[in-house]
């Protein structure tokens, strides 16, 4: 961006933090990403109809930038971004969106468009962009492919979900074992054109085209030209089932510190690649799923519409009824207590709630070691007996605080040893169910991150209201 | 382990499972990893004591399996461990542990044989052990080391807390600009003691040391021995400050599919460099951090003993407090009411509960998306009016809903009204502070994942009993 752009769009814009006009800002923390001032500036442009400033700056975006610059604008800023200026950009631009806003926007577009862009895409990219796309426009965009992208596409297609064959690279770079340095160097240079556009990792094949060793590209650039592969120390080499779980597939990188790994089919026949970088977004993307999870948000739902946010949260608001309906139903068991005694509605929240907390802790810990597979069937019965321990302990201490509190708030020294009592009750219950539930949804099979906390506050609340409303009825009335 | 062994510890061992004594489940889904079957073989031998079976063992494990096996076993069997084998222990199977944990055991440990670990390490690694420890036990150990070590050291103990100049690794590749791919080849192959045990790019810079290009290494390998350096069209730079926090290091790995980056000091010399695998741990890290706070959580504590747990769960509790007795307080208010018609204490955390779980639903996509730098002053009103009708539209359904079934269960139509009223009225409310209480507390530099819950429950505990409560004085009595 020249000064006099600068200049120019600085008149239409005013920003109370006072960010400069650059897409990224300098001298601030912020060294890369947009300035909300400086999209604001391409919005006014839009809005101006000023397409020349908008094309010349989107050409000197990365395609995150001009990813961010999509996702951020209002709706009808974008649709107006992508009329006037969607064919001009890079395809690797999709890529970088947001998966719900790309669905979103690739089906606004005539699907010869959308054909277009994934034929000069990476077979893996490729596949990643139109998995996404509803059944009906995927067989669409497809018939408008060449024969040859469209099988490689199927074939990416019939891997399970989120496995490695999903996720790997076709193009890669296999030498045979009895090579030399010098040999596998000239190959490189000839063969410039075939190979991959990035690779870390040389695979080392036998006839069978099994991975017999893998060199990091170091040790081939540090060795003689005279050195043979075979004679070189390999790598340990991790092969990686084309059906595993990409959750897998990432816990293999991180354990062992792979810098690349190579999938092979049934018969152990080398079939691509899965490179470190494509780990990054995979580990990004589990750890985005447990987060949300636990906060009883089935997916992102940042750039969905009301409609599609409202029926998102739905499910968790309908689930969570029962638990709400069930406490209801215990509390109506001692109507009569209540009526009798009405400073019991005002405590029972209290016993209720500090449960519900000490249990989603212990949960938070379980749910997170049993995805690192920290927790197994050797430490469970370790960590749940550790976590009823704990809830015994702050159950004890809250007892004395809450039970002082509230015997002298009410002048009823009785109430404060009731509330006390189920107090620990209850955290003594949140740590065993906060572990133990997580470990049995797990050994079912079912994922421990999405049922657990439902399962978690009903166990809380209807042991705490019954714990305390039950000793009240024996104790005071 | 050959046949024999295992035959021998089979007879000690029984594992409803039947996993086969192998350190790796095969045919299972599990590729890695220690069985617990083959775990609770080493503890048999351990505590027969059988060193030697031990010993063989471990020399065929790598440093993450160690790592787990020292994680999963009891205290008295890793005392046992490493008191008996710790000596034989590759320095990276600290690196691979538990972080709480890694403290606990080398803490254990004479400060010598710490030194000693430490001296065998890679810098960025050895930092990485020694800032764990505590003070004390740190200087101890420091004055154990080399003068050369511990200059580097107290060199990187310089930088910030979780610092890209804490991540970098100091051995780096750096070239002149005017150098050829055959030139570079030639110094990689003579100078092969001083390289990195591993790199991916090489860094190209000017005679002042800032760096003016980067060259991954499959540029070089395939790039004919005449091309000069300057002639490769060079990857764009992005030089990170030896001061920028690591979370932004790793968003920008991300943002930009690096490999590795150079870090550069105030003046902009290269002094180190941070690659795509430190990265993994970073993303790793602060994902799980992200996770613990939300459940309440301040720190990983699955290691953690007793004590050191519910320490670690009090402060939590403590705070959650506050928001149960201002819940108890506004009750309290009402007290009239619930003695006139007590089917209300049974509603009454309904209305709580179903605020408080849409609230985190909407507190948990922003707080997200603020880590992801998604959501910034350019969208945050859009998605706080977004939330508010969110909650609206989840209000009326369930407000009919509820209204429904309590109006019929209590044989009164118009508790029926109140309760759907009051719904609509706290949904609303947690959609508004679910979004906006982030958002704020992130404006003010405070970090939104830890305290964002604490702010949420209060308001829709407070809001949710006053208006249910409110409503029902007003139209019931």
């Amino acid at each position: 961006m020249d000064n006099n752009d600068q200049d120019m769009i600085e008149k239409d814009v005013t920003d109370s933090l006072g960010a400069q006009i650059a897409p990224e800002g300098e001298g601030d923390d912020v060294v890369f990403g947009l300035t909300d001032r400086y999209i604001q500036a391409i919005v006014e442009a839009l809005r101006n109809g000023d397409e020349d400033v908008v094309s010349r700056e989107l050409a000197d975006l990365s395609e995150a930038d001009i990813a961010e610059l999509i996702e951020k604008v209002e709706d009808e800023d974008r649709q107006t971004l992508l009329q006037t200026h969607g064919d001009l950009l890079d395809p690797y631009v999709f890529s970088e969106l947001d998966s719900g806003l790309r669905r979103k926007v690739l089906t606004e577009m005539p699907a010869r468009q959308v054909a277009a862009l994934i034929s000069e895409m990476d077979s893996d990219d490729a596949l990643d962009l139109i998995i996404d796309l509803p059944d009906d426009f995927q067989h669409e965009v497809i018939r408008f492919l060449s024969a040859k992208t469209r099988i490689t596409l199927e074939e990416g297609l019939n891997f399970p979900e989120e496995s490695a064959g999903r996720l790997m690279q076709r193009e890669f770079v296999a030498v045979p074992q009895f090579w030399t340095i010098g040999k596998t160097i000239d190959y490189l240079r000839a063969a410039t054109e075939e190979l991959p556009d990035e690779f870390f990792d040389l695979f080392v094949i036998d006839p069978a085209y099994h991975v017999v060793g893998i060199i990091p590209l170091n040790r081939v650039v540090r060795s003689k030209r005279s050195e043979k592969l075979e004679d070189l120390k390999l790598e340990d080499i991790h092969p990686i089932p084309a059906t595993m779980d990409q959750e897998e597939v990432a816990q293999l990188f991180r354990r062992e510190n792979l810098t690349s790994a190579p999938v092979v089919d049934e018969s152990g026949r080398l079939i691509g690649v899965v490179t470190v970088d494509d780990i990054v977004d995979v580990i990004d993307e589990e750890a985005q799923e447990d987060f949300l999870k636990l906060g009883g948000v089935g997916q992102d739902d940042l750039y969905s519409n009301i409609r599609g946010t409202t029926w998102a949260r739905f499910p968790w608001l309908f689930v969570n009824l029962f638990t709400a309906f069930s406490a209801a139903a215990v509390i109506s068991l001692f109507s009569n207590t209540i009526e009798q005694l009405v400073a019991l509605a005002a405590l029972m929240p209290i016993v209720a709630s500090m449960g519900g907390n000490a249990g989603t802790q212990a949960l938070t810990v379980a749910v997170r070691a049993l995805a690192t597979r920290e927790l197994s069937s050797i430490n469970e019965r370790r960590i749940v007996i550790k976590e009823i321990l704990v809830g015994a302990i702050n159950g004890c201490i809250f007892a004395i605080l809450i039970g002082c509190v509230a015997g002298f708030a009410f002048s009823n020294p009785m109430l404060g040893v009731v509330i006390g009592m189920a107090l620990i009750i209850n955290l003594i219950n949140a740590g065993l169910f906060g572990a133990g539930i997580p470990i049995v949804l797990n050994k079912l099979g079912a994922d421990p991150a999405v049922a657990s906390a439902v399962f978690l506050t009903t166990m809380t609340d209807i042991i705490g209201f019954f714990a305390f409303l039950g000793l009240a009825t024996i104790f005071l009335l």
